[in-house]
């Protein structure tokens, strides 16, 4: 056994472990980082990196289909899926490289291996011992598959995103953002679609105008969806899957994709041994990310709130800078701004009209809708689609909420909105550029404003 | 002769009066707009809109050429001229069909023809006498032309934007924001393009990292140009246009594009007669809009400032609620964000760190740049360019420079930044959103901030 210490013993090199290290590294503390598989993490090598390259190709698709409709002459031959995968792992090497790069510039001790936590200030690693002044826990998580064998034609995110062809047809369970975005992927490239959700909406978490929007768009897209249904169980063989709900209904279909969520990566680490506080496997650390033993913190998608990697680096930057001492803000959990990548995209930041209303009351809450009908930028891109804005009367904006084509980078704005507590009067002084999607922002904003432009 | 009174008479239907109708009539005045041609004016007809339509399908032929980059196999077949021109103005008349819409639903009283100034509180259209409590001049721009004869060989704008035809080659004649637009488009379509530039770049009122980036891409996608060059002469024929330089070079294309600019448009209209202040056309308001002759403002692209059409808007805007004595904020003419929408698209709004060290002292400004070699989104856009933030030591962010493909709606949140007066720390501490080109404004916030994530 070889024993070590650290300043920092990080348990996980994905978003939230290496934005941690990377930090703390720069504040001129020591760092071991423990990971089993590839720095990076889930979000670089089987989350948001490789699917976001599969969206990339299914929006040169549609646009190499639809090219004619710009008065661009072209026939489309195939999905060629090598040449697809190629260029997904080329983006996820190149970032790769990037990051190992980095990692190595800022003198991060990278052990590869299964961390287990052996102490309150300690890890270890096969015969590794390592000793942190603090310890903090990024270990992730894990596609939830309900009890089900993954892999074969049952898959999960992990192996969806690697398949060497294109299925004929695809069941996924699960209406959220993994699930739509699969859907969206899958049927630009021709497979036939099916999504299974159980609750009454698509991505249920957004503004009710923007699921029923994205439902709208999806069926116009002939992607089939059962919204309100659920899963009963489904059996795979050779040549597929059959699929069943509860209410009796039944489908085939070359694969399953399961699109349920995702665990947190506690199981058999050590964590409970140790005292950290858990509930169903999550971690519960406080608005510090403090555990409340020892010197050990929590990060990224072990902690309940919104799984997602900005919000994980986020969180591995402020652990760094809070053991440096240098009282850094909290991380917010609610104004996490967040991006969904189908065709047509998502964003959203803050509160749903229907969670606004619940907290400061129906009569408080006012919303303004701008729609991509009006909007020139949109009509080019044929997009359809709005953004909203809901504010507290005479207050600030408190939600953003839009969809179509290409909305995903209207987050910015939205975010700085919300996150400053803008009113409409703040933005609707504002010059909104013409002729871009962004005006749909300042339009929305001169509408709540009392002084709609093309109202 | 008929004579009619109104609270206001508009002079000119463009972005800047029918934004004043609208506002004006919203806020319960009686508004008359004179308008010679089509209500949108150059904007909608014959610029921003028709233009940007091009682009889009020049992207589109972009896509479908590099298709099997991201694994979509196809094959180019042609530009369809006709195709792309009924695309464009598919999307122009649905943008003019919404506007006369509103125009009529708003009552205002739309005069076609040409209207003059006839006294201080009188505008004559033919036989009609138009009497306003108030005078909004808005007669807009038209396309500087050094004196040559454009419309066969040598084309404004407004003759390249209906060409039916795609050259084969074009020398333009500027490379400013509607030259390099233009010089885009044909790349796309397959002409051979050469830039001719008296100053010492292209787009040479952007940040000189945006000038440099934008003359190294055009260089990677064979976009020839020449800066620092002075154009000479030109003679047209039957069959194409020689073009001569000031230092003897010569060039011959099937057509030349004089992309020179844009001049008021105030020539005759009786606007010295009532003793308007004009300075080599243009119409001195003050901050305020007011000309100083009686109840006149000016708004739009007879204004002194950045001709463009979002400015016009709000100027249009500022001056409906003035008139109704609301006391509106006045409409900055400095942080104005701007898009040109070439490939690569350029976004900026404030000012470049070379005004800014001339504003503020060198030694008080620091700039930070985030690269899309290490944004993952740019990467799977294939898209190479930067988003650059000019800040104040200890003080706000003055500048926002971007280059690169889609990078123009970033301009969003770069105009919150600029006009809001933030600095690095405001953004440092908020999310930006994974995978997003919109993360590389956070990465620059942070690196300003001493704590870059990837640095």
């Amino acid at each position: 056994m070889s024993e070590e210490t650290y300043d920092i013993v990080i348990l996980g090199g994905g978003n939230a472990g290496y934005a941690c290290a990377l930090r703390a590294t720069g504040l001129g503390m020591s760092v071991a980082m423990v990971e089993e598989d590839k720095v990076g993490g889930t979000c670089l090598h089987r989350g948001c990196i490789p699917t976001k390259a599969l969206l990339r190709a299914a929006e040169v698709a549609d646009t190499v289909h639809e090219s004619l409709d710009w008065g661009i002459a072209s026939s489309f031959t195939g999905i060629d899926m090598a040449k697809v995968l190629e260029f997904q792992s080329g983006v996820v090497n190149k970032m790769y490289k990037g990051l190992q790069h980095l990692v190595k510039a800022h003198k991060v001790e990278l052990v590869n291996g299964r961390g287990r936590l052996t102490g309150p200030d300690t890890v270890t690693v096969g015969e590794r011992v390592l000793h942190g002044k603090n310890v903090v826990l990024a270990s992730g998580s894990f596609t939830k598959s309900l009890g089900m064998n993954l892999g074969n034609r049952i898959l999960g995110s992990e192996h969806a995103l690697f398949l060497d062809h294109v299925p004929s047809s695809v069941v996924i369970l699960g209406g959220g953002v993994i699930g739509v975005e699969f859907a969206s992927v899958w049927k630009s490239f021709g497979a036939e679609v099916t999504i299974i959700e159980a609750l009454p909406h698509l991505v249920p978490n957004e503004d009710e105008d923007v699921s029923k929007g994205l439902e709208k768009a999806f069926k116009s897209r002939g992607i089939n969806f059962l919204t309100g249904t659920r899963f009963a169980n489904a059996q795979e063989d050779e040549s597929g899957v059959t699929v069943n709900t509860e209410d009796g209904q039944q489908f085939r279909a070359d694969y399953l994709l399961v699109a349920i969520g995702r665990g947190p990566n506690t199981a058999d680490m050590g964590y409970e041994e140790q005292g950290i506080p858990m509930d169903r496997g999550f971690v519960l650390a406080n608005e510090r990310l403090h555990t409340g033993v020892g010197n050990i913190f929590a990060v990224g998608d072990i902690v309940p709130g919104l799984q997602l990697a900005h919000r994980a680096m986020m969180q591995g930057i402020f652990v760094a800078e809070e053991i440096a001492g240098l009282n850094p803000r909290v991380v917010d959990n609610d104004n996490v701004p967040r991006v969904t990548f189908c065709e047509p995209e998502i964003a959203s930041v803050g509160l749903t009209e229907a969670k606004a209303k619940e907290v400061y009351g129906a009569e408080n809450i006012v919303s303004a809708k701008s729609n991509m009908l009006g909007n020139a930028k949109s009509q080019m891109l044929k997009a359809a689609g709005f953004v909203k804005l809901v504010q507290v009367k005479d207050g600030p904006i408190v939600g953003f909420h839009a969809l179509g084509q290409r909305i995903g980078e209207q987050i910015g704005e939205g975010q700085l909105i919300v996150n400053w507590e803008a009113d409409a009067e703040d933005l609707a002084y504002l010059t909104h550029t013409h002729p871009t999607q962004n005006e749909m922002i300042g339009e929305a904003a001169m509408a709540l404003a009392g002084k709609p432009l093309h109202g």
